[in-house]
C-alpha cells in the first residue's frame, strides 16, 4: 500500500436513505482526496438520528486520519450534526464570534433577517476552527480530525476545495485505464497473474453495459508512472493475444 | 417510528472510493425499499479487501433485518465478495449445480467459452439460494438475511426488482413535498414546532441551489395520507403567512 494518510466519509441525511436524493458528494470528495494523495477507505451513510451520528463518528475518527462529514448544519430542526459531533467528542457548543459576524454581515446585505434560527448556524463546538461558506455564509468546522461540511453539493464542493488545499497528502495515486471489447471472463485468469506479479499496482476490472455497448475498463492505480506503463503494456499485449481490441 | 423491517446496504468496490465511479445503486435500492415499506437505515462503502467486507457484513447482518450488497461477484481477481461473505458466515463455497447449468447454457449460446474464470461465478456459499441475472447469467445469492448482488447498475437493478418482489415489507411510507421560494431560515423555528406537534411525521427541509434558482423542498413522510395532508396544510399556511410562495 502507498504511504498515504487515510480518510473516511460520513454522509448524514434521511434524504439519501429514503431515495429522495442521489448523493453526489462521495464522488466529489473521493476524486478530491485521490488527487491529493489521501486514501478514502470507507464511507457510511446514516440518518438524522443523533445516536447513529455519534456512533459512526466515534468509530471513524479513531480509525482514520481524517473524517469528513456532509449534511445537517443548516437552521432547521432536522439539522443536528453540529450538536451530535459535539456530543460525540464531549465538548460544548458555543456562539462563535467570527461565525456570528460572518452571518450577521451576510444577512445585513440580504432581504432576510438574522433571526434565531439563523443564529443557530453560528453555534460551533468549542475549539473548532471554521470552514468558510462562500455561498450562504453558514460555516462548517474542523474539530480535531473531523471536517464538518454542508450537504448541498455546491456548498459541499466549495468547502472541500478549501479544506483539501490545506491538507497534507501522501504519494499521489495515478491511474491508467485500458478499455477493451473483450468480456471480463476472457482474460480474467491471466489478469490475475499480472496482478500477482505486480502486487503494488491495484488492478480493477469494471464491465460496462452502457447504451447497449459492452466493454470492460481495466484500471491500474499506483504512484509510479513508469511502473503503470509497464503493467499497461503487459495488459495491452494480453488483450491483443486474446483476440481483443483496445478501445479509445 | 413506523412498523417496518429494517435494512442496510453494503457497497463493495475500490472504484467508488477512488472516485472512478459515481455510485447510483444506493439511490435505486433506497427507492425500491421505500416503495416496499422497508426502512433503509444505514449504508457502508468498503474497498475490495476481505477483512473490511467481513467486518462490515458481520456488523450489519446482526443489526438489520436485511442486508443488501453490491459488487465483487464477477470472474476477475478483484471479485472477492462471495468468498468474503462465506468466510464472514463461516460456510464453504461450493459449485452450485443450478448456477453452473445457467452459466453453461449462457456460454453455449455465446461466442465465448465457459472457462475456469467464468466457472468461478458458479461457486456459491453452501446453503445459499440464487438471485437470477437476466443479463449475463452470473447469479447473485441469498445467504441467511444477506442479499448479494452485482455492482453493474443494469444487473443490480434487475436483481433488486426480483428480490424486493418477494420480500415482506411493512407500512409503506408516503411522502408529500412542498417547495417554496422562502429560504430555510425564514420558517425554521415554526417548522420545528410543527415537527414537535406531529412527531410521527418525518419533516425534512432541503435547500437547493440548482441553475441559479434557490428553493427549499419540505418533505413530509408518513404512512397515513390524511395526516400528511393535515400537516401539509399547516406548512402551506405557514409559508403564505411568512410572505412566501408555494412553488409548483
Amino acid at each position: 500500500m502507498l504511504n498515504q494518510p487515510t480518510a473516511a466519509f460520513l454522509i448524514i441525511g434521511n434524504e439519501i436513505l429514503s431515495g429522495r436524493t442521489q448523493d453526489t458528494n462521495l464522488h466529489y470528495l473521493a476524486n478530491s482526496l485521490t488527487a491529493k494523495g489521501i486514501r478514502l477507505e470507507e464511507a457510511h451513510v446514516v440518518p438524522d438520528i443523533e445516536e447513529k451520528i455519534i456512533e459512526a463518528v466515534n468509530i471513524l475518527r479513531t480509525r482514520y486520519r481524517y473524517v469528513f462529514t456532509s449534511g445537517g448544519i443548516g437552521p432547521t430542526h432536522d439539522d443536528i450534526t453540529t450538536e451530535s459531533i459535539a456530543h460525540a467528542l464531549d465538548v460544548k457548543v458555543m456562539k462563535h464570534p467570527e461565525a456570528w459576524k460572518m452571518l450577521e454581515d451576510h444577512y445585513r446585505d440580504s432581504p432576510y433577517v438574522f433571526n434565531e434560527a439563523r443564529q443557530k448556524m453560528a453555534m460551533i463546538p468549542e475549539g473548532a476552527t471554521l470552514i468558510l461558506n462562500p455561498l450562504t455564509a453558514a460555516p462548517g468546522f474542523i474539530l480535531k480530525n473531523i471536517y464538518v461540511m454542508a450537504g448541498v453539493p455546491a456548498i459541499f464542493q466549495a468547502m472541500v476545495n478549501q479544506v483539501t488545499a490545506a491538507l497534507k497528502g501522501g504519494a499521489v495515486t495515478l491511474s491508467h485505464t485500458i478499455r477493451t471489447d473483450l468480456p471480463e471472463g476472457a482474460i480474467a485468469l491471466e489478469l490475475g497473474r499480472i496482478q500477482q506479479k505486480y502486487p503494488e499496482v491495484q488492478i480493477g476490472s469494471y464491465p460496462s453495459f452502457k447504451h447497449g455497448e459492452r466493454s470492460v475498463s481495466l484500471v491500474l492505480r499506483y504512484s509510479d508512472e513508469t511502473r503503470l506503463n509497464e503493467v499497461g503494456k503487459e495488459i495491452t499485449a494480453l488483450i491483443r493475444e486474446s483476440g481483443g481490441k483496445v478501445l479509445g
